[in-house]
């Protein structure tokens, strides 16, 4: 029987290595592969926040995992949730109790957002993970516009039109960006009791800068574009309350609440639950947001066949601090474990794993970034142009890349967005409480 | 004070009235304009069924309303639901109780489909009205096929590859023909275990042929081009029952139940509540489906200053039988209501509603459609090739008319359907019972 590797978890990880999986030398086997997902699309996360802010639809930037692998015969795609694992019995778990078997197991399920024990938060702040979530995050941006239209209530009419964003890192500051973009450009002349430019922005963070894994220099020219889009930053401000009513801000010894009725959580990592799974069935070690740490290989330490990359992996070997959860580290990984399963099966042994590190950039809104590559810093025009460009060179494997450029061009010359849909409530429709 | 118009809903009829009360004479008074609609959308609805089958995004089919009429000063857009009405008070009330005063009514809020009085079968055959009624189809149809994947029982594996349309109409049979298309074309190659070329689909439909309102040659035509897209052909057939296993079907003296998971709705029409409040407000008469039976001028008899337009009216002056609920109809009676206050406003009396009929036309999929153009007929690809022109014209006004061009090309030439994701709800939640 052929080798069999399960791979759980269709992101930029799990999806980079079935792909990789597909080649093999001559006289090699052919490596069966399943790939598990409890949805049936890979999504391209880095433009999530374009789809929650309607400049985007979700079909420009998710596509079905059957589809992207449709011709590598050796890949089954299961649309299906792993719940447990038995490491020892090198099996998956689902959730209706049935067990898939497995020689080599990739762990790719990656991490999400974290609202630092609060999690009541969630239904009032919702963050930006799914398709789902930049759904309801658009949903909500504008029906806030719309009942500030409505509403008779000048103080109502205030907290609908103030957003606030939690966290000044790069989701934060896109969105921050966009909902400036949005109020001051999109929805110019669409209303005509308020004015969209009199909506406030407000963008928070706790420590004394935005995008803090950045140079400063970089930070400061960050705040300098989005505050130039309309949006209020508040540094070294903490979030210590979260209703439907208010967010409540303390900055040193004062507290005030901000009253508002649309808050976008964009702060914290929490490692998905298969982590302390992992822990409990092999004993391996767990980080502070739940990340397994692996080993220089990105194996878990006692069971060389069962990798964990991308977001949900903690790698420090050789490195000043452990690697990011950005979507090129968990790119590399995938590829570099389908290496190790391929070394191994020939009985020969592979190197560590190196991340090449390219660079990072954070977008701020129309011809607005910020990169450093090396040691070039970038930003404006020039870093927005790189954004765009590498953004679209990786949405390769989508059939749609040429749609979404069109979009984007489209957008960019026209001010608009088009994808202002409200769907699945109505404006009498309460909002959903809790998850 | 200037002349106040109230429009109740923004789809062809509502928004093709608000557009034409924009022009007006010099020396005419300024007409203000309230739009109200439950959703903030325009939907094309003739390309809902490409939502529905994953060929194209509600992006592409639908756009915000204050968008449309951004630059049309004098149309106020309000995402509201009218609930009631005060006709001699000439208000129309709110779902928050709030009124809203009107010199001219008019109201267009269109029809859905009929379950002929089975609206407990809505939960397992949902019909095809809105932008979430088309994500929730494209969501069943998906999902039967992940499902199919993984069962390991043959019985329910065939069940969950039946797919079964109720309605032989342009709408059934759209729906019909891309299912057949996704079945042969588009899921090719796409699964392991599970053959979607084995997929039954079959399109039920009481009278004696498809399309009744055409011509016996063209139902003919219509029936062999779907036929050859896979699709089998069930005419002189009742449905006598729907539950989430079979649909139960009557052909004459047998009965049987065909066992499926999947049943879509594409019969019967139903006008919309407000025609019941239209009656008993008024006196007005309904017709056997609920639509108010209009006046020469579409006014409803005793208030000249109430018009109903589109697929809630009855027109049935000066015409062989009333004329059909299609958007013509409804375009051309939303101008011809805005003509008719301007000409009342300046004291004249306007000629009587006509219809100006361009024929009709039904797509069944690939290069395949019928029409009926005057005394011309066509079928095949040139049919094909009007429709595609027609649709596309008329999608004017969608700043992203090029877009769906291109993502039609796209889809025609590499026989894909990008669209397929799955939201909302996994393969592990089951369905949601009732609407």
């Amino acid at each position: 029987m052929d080798p069999h590797v399960v791979i759980v978890g269709g992101g930029f990880g799990g999806l980079y290595a079935a792909k990789a999986l597909l080649k093999h030398k001559p006289g090699e086997p052919t490596i069966r592969v399943t790939l598990i997902d409890r949805r049936n699309h890979h999504l391209f996360q880095p433009l999530l926040y374009q789809v929650a802010t309607a400049g985007l639809s979700p079909g420009n930037i998710a596509a079905p995992l059957r589809g992207i692998l449709r011709g590598q015969k050796n890949v089954q795609v299961l649309m299906a949730e792993v719940v447990n694992l038995d490491a020892p019995g090198n099996a998956v778990i689902l959730a209706d109790g049935s067990r898939i078997g497995y020689d080599y197991l990739i762990i790719a399920t990656g991490a999400s957002h974290s609202y630092f024990g609060n999690d009541q938060w969630a239904a009032d702040a919702p963050g930006l993970k799914t398709l789902e979530d930049a759904l309801e995050i658009r949903r909500r941006v504008l029906l806030a516009y719309e009942q500030a239209e409505r509403t008779e209530d000048p103080a109502e009419r205030e907290a609908l039109l103030t957003f606030v964003v939690i966290g000044g890192g790069p989701t934060g500051l896109e969105l921050a960006g966009a909902l400036g973009e949005m109020a001051h450009l999109t929805l110019r002349e669409n209303f005509r009791r308020i004015d969209p430019a009199e909506a406030k922005i407000i963008l928070i963070e706790g420590v004394d800068r935005l995008l803090p894994p950045y140079p400063p220099d970089l930070s400061a020219k960050a705040e300098e574009m989005v505050t130039r889009l309309g949006v209020t930053v508040l540094t070294k401000t903490r979030v210590t309350g979260v209703t439907d009513r208010y967010v409540t801000v303390s900055t040193g010894e004062s507290t005030r609440e901000i009253p508002c009725r649309t808050v976008l959580w964009a702060a914290g990592v929490q490692a998905s639950p298969l982590g302390k799974v992992v822990q409990s069935q092999t004993g391996a070690e767990l980080d502070r947001v739940g990340r397994v740490i692996v080993e220089p290989d990105l194996s878990v330490v006692g069971f060389p066949n069962l990798f964990v990359i991308g977001d949900l992996a903690q790698f420090a070997h050789g490195v000043e601090r452990p690697l990011p959860g950005v979507a090129p580290v968990a790119m590399q990984q995938g590829k570099y474990v389908a290496e190790v399963i391929r070394e191994r099966l020939a009985g020969t042994s592979p190197e560590m794993f190196r991340y090449h590190d390219k660079g990072s950039m954070a977008t701020i809104g129309r011809a607005a970034a910020v990169a450093q590559i090396g040691r070039w810093k970038l930003s404006g025009y020039l870093a927005w142009l790189s954004w765009l460009f590498i953004h679209l060179l990786y949405l390769a494997g989508f059939d749609n890349r040429m749609l979404v450029f069109l979009q984007w061009l489209w957008n960019y010359f026209t001010y608009t967005r088009g994808v202002r849909l409200i769907v699945n409530r109505g404006i009498n429709e309460p909002r959903e409480k809790g998850k």
